[in-house]
């Protein structure tokens, strides 16, 4: 079974819900009524992170799966949980500024590619 | 086997794109043309039903098959088929008015939050 | 096992990496600066090219793993990179004029509806 790796899938959708949230306070907080998403720099940098963290979501969830299964439950969870920290410093950065997002996009960039390449290496090796 | 909580996955999908085929509609109907995404209150409430029934994808679907194989697959399928309820009764709300979202979105959100609460205490009960 | 489904998953999401990256060299091409998502029109078909990539993730991906497991392994394989491939062509079809975008919306679309279908013929097949 792969507990930890469940784990960490049920603590990175919290993050995402979290950043949903973020974006409901930030239509209060800067009176953009929805359907508009533009309208007020605040709003528009705290939708962005919200949708930044959803583009990856099917890149880092079958990433994360399939190393699991193919690699290692354990090193996927840590791997993840590396993840979710970059996210965590990328929301941090970017809600302050748009120039601010760089080391945490870097950080969960370079977890995700970790898993989808240690994935990729040991499905290959199976099908050879 | 997991044939209830496969069923409603896919029933769920299918409403997904049910909304993302209104969007198309929509854009004939309000004469806002590709690539744009605003430019008529009614293209922009279809859009963000889509949206929002996508950016609630990577909760839901992660979090009803942990629950699924976590807690119980009956169990599963039946708040996930609320869930889709929920996402049917948003659709009818907000096609008609912004206003009118909030309670599918309660329904929904209450169902989704369900899920990932049942699977979260489970797989912590497995690991503690 | 799942080897050929898997590799087909991660070829996936390496395409709809690309089409990310895609996006963030468009926004250095063409001067829009984040977190806009509007203001050039080569800048907002890439967007939509990564945005229509994402909106059907949720609808290829669990179609294609309920297909595999459900109906054959080899054949969600084969239908999930007949849907890379029109991805592909949408990709180079959109990327010059939003007008060629519909060839390769028509081949994806028809291979992720053929693992819905199939998977939920199968499905139901098992209930009944």
């Amino acid at each position: 079974m792969y507990h930890l790796t469940a784990l960490v899938t049920l603590l990175a959708i919290a993050f995402y819900f979290f950043t949903c949230i973020y974006v409901s306070r930030s239509r209060s907080k800067t009176g953009v009524k929805a359907p508009a998403m533009s309208g007020h720099p605040d709003f528009e940098r705290a939708f962005r992170i919200q949708m930044n963290t959803l583009e990856w979501m099917p890149i880092f969830l079958p990433a994360l799966w399939l190393f699991a299964i193919y690699v290692s439950n354990a090193g996927a969870a840590a791997i993840g949980a590396v993840w979710i920290v970059g996210r965590i410093v990328y929301f941090i950065g970017y809600s302050q500024a748009a120039a601010k997002r760089g080391p945490g996009f870097a950080i969960q960039a370079t977890a995700a590619i970790a898993l989808w390449a240690g994935a990729l290496g040991a499905v290959v090796l199976r099908l050879v």
